[in-house]
């Protein structure tokens, strides 16, 4: 192949990864919107992760790369297009969700030029981890940004399964240490609608 | 007020802002998703833009910080949650576009604590100017994304508005200039579908 024809299958590999992911689109996750309408799919869900990146960077715990947290929760749920969600608090989903996700993440990423794939399949892995400031970062928006949402969407979400704090607490057990102010105001949310009966409060 | 006091008073605007910014995803738009079940809407399209960013910044004529492109794109269309979605060939509605949008910029980014209220706001303003290497990329990428699900949903969306050659060319004129090989691409796709029967050639 010659040089031009090297580039441009280049660009049609991206275009088509482009196009596979709209896929994404499609993937419902457990919370509602804000208005309570209907639930968000992980299209929306990361726009709001990325945006919220930007804007909440000074509440993390260690300084961030802020152009890395944004990538890397705009592509943290693409492996769900074939792995599906699993909702937060499903014990049984959990139990292969890795094996279903490391599938997807082979064939969603490998259909990117290999330098790009290998880009992306890396931060997804970092996001996994949870190790550096940038992947802890990311999932205090991760977990941050669906409790607004189902504050606003007056604790529905909660309440149609049963959530327990423990459950909330084990699940945000790591955010304290990433964001401490953040976790201030999880923490109020959470006993608010305790109080409005949407939370079961296990723990008292 | 404290200085604790006045950090969770600005925690509290963002927040405000972060929840008032979901009405993004009611916001739809005339494109279809690519599986062509559903419109797509506003936040699902910036999520969209804002990954192809980082894909693609390979082909901006003009070398772009990519970091700010992605936040440009992610917020783009907020003005729209206040002044709706004008169709790219809306003649009638692109009368008042910009006076529908400087209000509700003016009401949107004010929720934001000041520094962060200036600065989404200029990011948008030069989004809206065109000028600068980063605005003119993202608008190649806000020209590019609803052409490629266009074309992946069978040119449903220029059917149903009878979308001529002549108007695809005229939105599209400095795209040559900004992305040279998307263009090619671009021009393409446009030929393809006015083989297919969905766009019309009023231009040969």
């Amino acid at each position: 192949m010659g040089k031009m024809e090297e580039r441009k299958e280049r660009l049609k590999n991206q275009i088509h990864f482009i196009v596979e992911i709209d896929k994404v689109k499609d993937i419902f996750r457990q919370t509602y919107l804000a208005n309570g309408k209907r639930k968000e799919n992980d299209a929306e869900h990361s726009w709001h992760l990325a945006l919220m990146a930007v804007l909440l960077q000074e509440y993390a715990a260690e300084k961030v790369d802020v152009c890395k947290v944004m990538t890397m929760v705009l592509l943290h749920d693409l492996v769900e297009i074939d792995a599906g969600d699993t909702y937060a608090y499903d014990a049984e989903g959990a139990k292969d969700k890795r094996e279903r996700e490391v599938r997807a993440a082979d064939r969603i990423f490998g259909l990117l030029p290999e330098d790009q794939g290998e880009s992306f399949r890396a931060l997804w892995e970092e996001f996994e981890g949870y190790e550096t400031p940038e992947a802890k970062f990311a999932h205090v928006l991760d977990n941050f940004q669906p409790l607004l949402l189902n504050a606003a969407s007056n604790g529905r979400s909660w309440k149609e399964h049963e959530v327990r704090k423990s459950q909330i607490y084990k699940r945000n057990e790591r955010i304290p240490m990433c964001a401490p102010e953040i976790w201030e105001i999880m923490q109020e949310i959470v006993e608010e609608y305790i109080r409005k009966g949407n939370v079961i409060d296990d723990l008292s």
